[in-house]
């Protein structure tokens, strides 16, 4: 019913436009990322719907909230069409206080008055440090560039992820035709960025999505909750949880194909929704900070779907889980200590726990194993561990990366 | 009433001996302790009073728990007296079925031989390595060597310490005397070994509390319940907590003293006991795994007990927090950030934040700061980082660690 694309952009739908500059505050690759060209030091992205658009979004469980998404909060409740996103990098624009949303809602209006749409069409996003006033100036005086040079071409496509990515290592986009029906055709794309100070639910992580279809802002809604549940709110890369996470759905109805609830074509669009979301949730654990390892925590046989999920997440945070398998360190007792503190009711002398297919634990018993062929099973990238409480029917699993040198590296100095 | 002893050791008060022995499974330093003398390579430590002894303890919250320490619960709990316990690193003797408590009773029942008591006065506890069965013949070969070496002497004290700390770098002992009512003294020992793995409730910890003084098991469970809410239960290396973690506390009586509840005594001996236990935490944060500063977290005027908990907790857990002070990066970004998701409830509009008495955030807003004057109070080793809700009257702490290179170096390569 649907294709992933292989080169994929947030305007391959149609009747969108995006593009992304430099406004000066990315300066340098960061050391955790070199080998990024220097006109990808973008630090300003815009994705713009030729026509009104519905949206919905969800956002960060964060008490604290940064004052671009609490201003696009408001703006999406409204239930009012919208044009766009401009999101921005190098600033959290967050814990400044009331001038947070204005400086916000100016750049907004600057690009609106371009445009030749209301400010409060466009949304607004900003990623990076927290406390620091955000330099609107600088933004501002970019947005002719950033609006005149506005394109549906791949290229300038991809320049609206470059000019979100924080420590993000590589860009992370996703593209999906769906076939409804009627033998029509629908495009959705998404676009995110990471890629610390991640923990359900959200994550320092602001995902964009496009769709020609045409869906109502209580439908969008849908698809994003449904979506997010099993792939973006099972991201972990350090347990943080940040202040300015948000997955936002843009559906401007260009195509002319209208998607109703409880449809054959609803379930179609959900199931390409979730897919990408997943694929989308893959890439941002894989690329978390510093991260060697894409990490799949998998937990079976909970005696409810909260246990699970306690399950998956304790085992995700731990910092010894996470070293251990940077280190490619068969040390299961780690797994099975982080699954015992979590809350989670189970029989320890139930538990059995799998790596990568290889049986660990047994009735809660460690299995002998030989060094050498499990070293080489633990040298591989993607590392799937199996926690099976042999209790009940529930269910859950999350992504995450290991917990690497790198990681302190770029935490220790990612400030100054 | 009460006077820290400078030198601290295990057996000051009256009618303790231990001893350390190496039964050859602590063969190396370890990488992140060169400087340890190589006649401190212990892994089997004995305390034990001459007289049966009243016991009291306090246990890992872990659902999965080490056989040694399940076996020492079991006969904590029968209520009768005990002579001492034995304790070992390098293996955890956990996750290994139902050998691991025979294991555990076969060492405990040789020392009961040499004693000349019963195998159910020796309480036994083990550290390290999970999943892996307790080389048992190692430890019953040095039993003998164990037995015939006990003394009170300070030098073989402190081997009995040396003999449980895996990666600790430097020895944890507390000691205190404590003036009664009546003029007379009895005294009060402690010793604790940490220093991963470590947090509420308890942690990799393993702390052995001695006094002299007559006390009942229920008087002195109470003592240990009151002491470790806010010192042992407050330590948070990793935010992962063990499953063979155990405070255990011995009252021989031989002082000849009495201590009854609800009296002046029983004040006086519990804020000794407290302030040993946090005297002790303190030792246990600063030296957590690769460690290099010590941080105190406070949380104050918070709406609920509970909820100052969860503030502290949160930030203490933060890999985000804990790796900008490794950085010495002024980053209260964070800090707010790890309150904001805590999941206490508060007004963000209110928060106050100060780092060693620097106030970096007022009513929710970062203040400006000049970079060299925060870069040089952050240098300091001990940092004190106080949360001001501004809501109710409760207030938490707790004690942690920065997180550096060497956490990540000596748990990648833990185990091999």
């Amino acid at each position: 019913m649907e294709n992933t694309i292989t080169e994929a952009y947030i305007t391959l739908p149609k009747g969108f436009k995006a593009n992304g500059v430099n406004c000066g505050m990315k300066t340098n690759p960061a050391n955790f990322n070199p080998d990024l060209p220097k006109n990808k030091y973008l630090d300003m992205g815009l994705v713009l719907s030729d026509v009104p658009a519905n949206v919905a979004g969800a956002y960060t469980s964060n008490l604290v909230k940064g004052h671009s998404l609490v201003r696009s909060i408001g703006l999406i409740n409204s239930g009012n069409k919208v044009r766009g996103i401009v999101i921005n990098s190098k600033n959290a624009n967050a814990a400044v206080g009331a001038v947070g949303i204005e400086d916000a809602e100016e750049v907004a209006s600057e690009i609106a008055k371009l445009v030749g749409c209301s400010s409060s069409e466009i949304l607004t996003a900003s990623t990076g440090v927290i406390g620091s006033r955000l330099p609107k100036e600088k933004l501002i005086a970019k947005v002719p560039e950033l609006v005149s040079g506005l394109s549906a071409d791949s290229e300038t496509a991809h320049n609206a992820e470059y000019a979100m990515m924080t420590t993000d290592t590589i860009p992370k986009e996703v593209s999906a035709t769906i076939t409804l029906k009627n033998g029509k055709e629908v495009t959705l794309s998404g676009m995110a960025k990471g890629s610390g100070m991640i923990h359900p639910n959200l994550a320092t992580m602001i995902a964009v999505f496009t769709t020609d279809a045409e869906i109502s802002n209580d439908l969008l809604d849908k698809f994003i909750k449904n979506s997010i549940k099993h792939t973006f709110n099972r991201v972990s890369v350090d347990g943080d949880t940040s202040v300015c996470d948000m997955v936002v759905a843009f559906a401007n109805g260009v195509s002319g194909e209208t998607i109703e609830d409880n449809t054959e074509d609803a379930e179609i669009f959900q199931e390409a929704f979730t897919k990408l979301s997943e694929d989308i949730s893959r890439m941002l654990a894989a690329d978390g900070e510093g991260a060697t390892k894409f990490v799949e925590i998998e937990c079976f046989g909970a005696d409810s779907e909260y246990d699970a999920y306690l399950v998956v997440s304790a085992i995700a945070k731990s910092p010894l889980v996470k070293t251990a398998i940077f280190g490619m360190d068969a040390n299961c007792g780690r797994i099975v200590t982080a699954a015992g503190y979590s809350g989670a009711k189970f029989n320890p002398d139930k538990l059995d726990v799998k790596i990568n297919g290889f049986q660990f634990y047994k009735d809660g018993c460690a299995l002998p194993f030989d060094e050498e062929e499990v070293k080489k099973l633990l040298e591989a990238h993607d590392i799937n561990i199996q926690v099976y409480l042999n209790g009940g029917e529930y269910y859950d699993r999350m992504f995450t990366c290991d917990f690497s040198y790198d990681y302190v590296k770029i935490n220790g100095d990612y400030r100054t």
